[in-house]
């Protein structure tokens, strides 16, 4: 089966909203090449280009695709398998206003800096550099979500419906379960980066284009059945609860009450047992804290959380 | 050199003051042994004692130890070589008004859940039980810290001169450095745990009594020289700024401000530039949520930091 390849010219999103139309159709199943410009869509080329405050636009999902037979109550499986870079350069900016560190002493806002991709050469690891510093390229897909239940999300910001996640293991490799509120589900993703620290302190990671192939998978009366509220991560050796809020303390507590609620119906515990359990093993992560509701997860090893699917 | 041991019973503090006296003093490079208590001084021995609120005196922290010759402006280096189990068991609990999802629905407190220990046999890895599920013993002090340069915290909250951090890198193989407020230093810790989650979501982890060998520096004007303003962590591949707030917003704050002061004095980048780069590597990490201070660190790899010391 050949790959499918859907890129930013079929069609890119800037706000997640319940009415999105697909841009394409694609089965259960299917094995897609999805193409992602950088969050800036192109306007910084160079250090002299900077951005003097957020764009209305930001963060080009490419999508919708809408996913046969995906309806309300499923869960939607995105497994990302690789991603690539498409441009030899990426870009890590402050823009006034945003970031953790914004108005401080010293900290100067607009302020471009490129990060030049060395693709390593045989059997070398990539890397991307910052003066004569070399940082593993290890990309992210900062933004990827699905249609809301009810209100519209820019792309700029993460909610239950994933948005602007900017969490390090959305990654090749790994997976992303979505709850499907609108049939279809309507996937979009962008806002890659090539490095990206956890935090996001600065409001950027090392932006730059992307393809990325993933392999969509509904999974029938999945969300309702586990419960599923909002994204969830599965990695080699955990999985990983994911939630965003105005302030990291609500973001916690949303992440560690799914985990509760996922070990709880593992193990047969009462909620206050898987509490406590939760407060053993994995852990509480940050995943940004700038965009500007800001998302944690709470992991769980897999030693002790089987396959809630 | 023998090993000198400081016991519970040689002297523990509630609470870390400027004016603190030590129970003992070493001299710069002293071998030790610290031995302390549970955070719960031994009054959860089974699941039929719960605590009803938490205690006024509790994470009792074995010590003050002087250090010779260690004066403010100093770096106190605290490297800690190993951390043994002196229970068959620990002990996880909610307590009425503390924890993360304190109040929540489903949520009782108080609750105590013993957590026994195996010590695994011949070659295989200790792990402590919670029901039929093992979780790796992988040991954390909890409270560990110096007199502070003017106020006065008690060991349930961590602030600049360390305290209740709760953080699971204060374990054996790391070494945690703290700025020297006060003549002598005045080092104490306790509060152990036999394992803990990132961000010790319930209020514990496993608590458990233990020894713990350690090896004192002073780093003669180290914390002037470097601007250590708080505790820092070196594992094998990172060193971590540890921030201590009311809000996990503000945690972070210091943390990535700490972190980019260390990245531009090693790189001559400037403040922009080092923040720039803190938003590629490394990143934001959650130590506890609970304290009720609660506490972050940033990890920077040791690939982009040489010893700030």
């Amino acid at each position: 089966m050949s790959r499918q390849t859907i890129t930013h010219k079929d069609g890119v999103v800037y706000e997640f909203a319940p009415d999105l139309e697909g841009v394409e159709t694609v089965e259960s199943g299917a094995e897609l090449t999805i193409e992602t410009r950088d969050s800036l869509d192109g306007a910084v080329q160079s250090e002299a280009d900077v951005i003097e405050s957020v764009p209305e636009e930001v963060n080009a999902a490419t999508g919708p695709i809408a996913v046969e037979g995906a309806e309300p109550g499923d869960a939607l499986r995105v497994e990302i398998e690789e991603i690539r870079l498409t441009e030899d350069q990426g870009r890590v900016i402050t823009i006034d206003g945003f970031g953790l560190l914004d108005g401080d002493e010293g900290i100067e806002a607009p302020r471009t800096r490129m990060t030049p991709v060395d693709d390593g050469g045989e059997g070398e690891k990539a890397t991307i550099a910052f003066d004569d510093l070399a940082v593993p390229v290890e990309p992210v897909v900062g933004t990827i979500g699905v249609a809301p239940a009810a209100e519209s999300y820019t792309t700029l910001v993460p909610h239950d419906h994933g948005g602007n996640l900017d969490t390090t293991d959305v990654t090749g490799g790994n997976a992303i379960y979505f709850p499907v509120f609108q049939a279809g589900a309507m996937l979009a993703m962008g806002d890659c980066k090539a490095a990206m620290a956890d935090g996001e302190m600065c409001g950027t990671g090392a932006e730059i284009g992307t393809e990325i192939d993933v392999t969509l998978e509904v999974i029938d009366g999945a969300a309702t059945d586990v419960g599923l509220a909002r994204p969830l991560i599965e990695t080699d050796d955990a999985w990983k609860t994911v939630a965003s809020a105005e302030t990291l303390e609500a973001a916690c507590e949303l992440a560690n009450r799914d985990a509760v609620d996922l070990l709880a119906a593992a193990h047969g515990f009462d909620d206050t047992d898987a509490y406590l359990f939760s407060s053993l093993a994995g852990g509480l992560e940050i995943s940004q804290v700038v965009d500007p509701l800001v998302t944690v997860r709470n992991a769980i090893p897999k030693d002790y959380l089987p396959s809630p699917f």
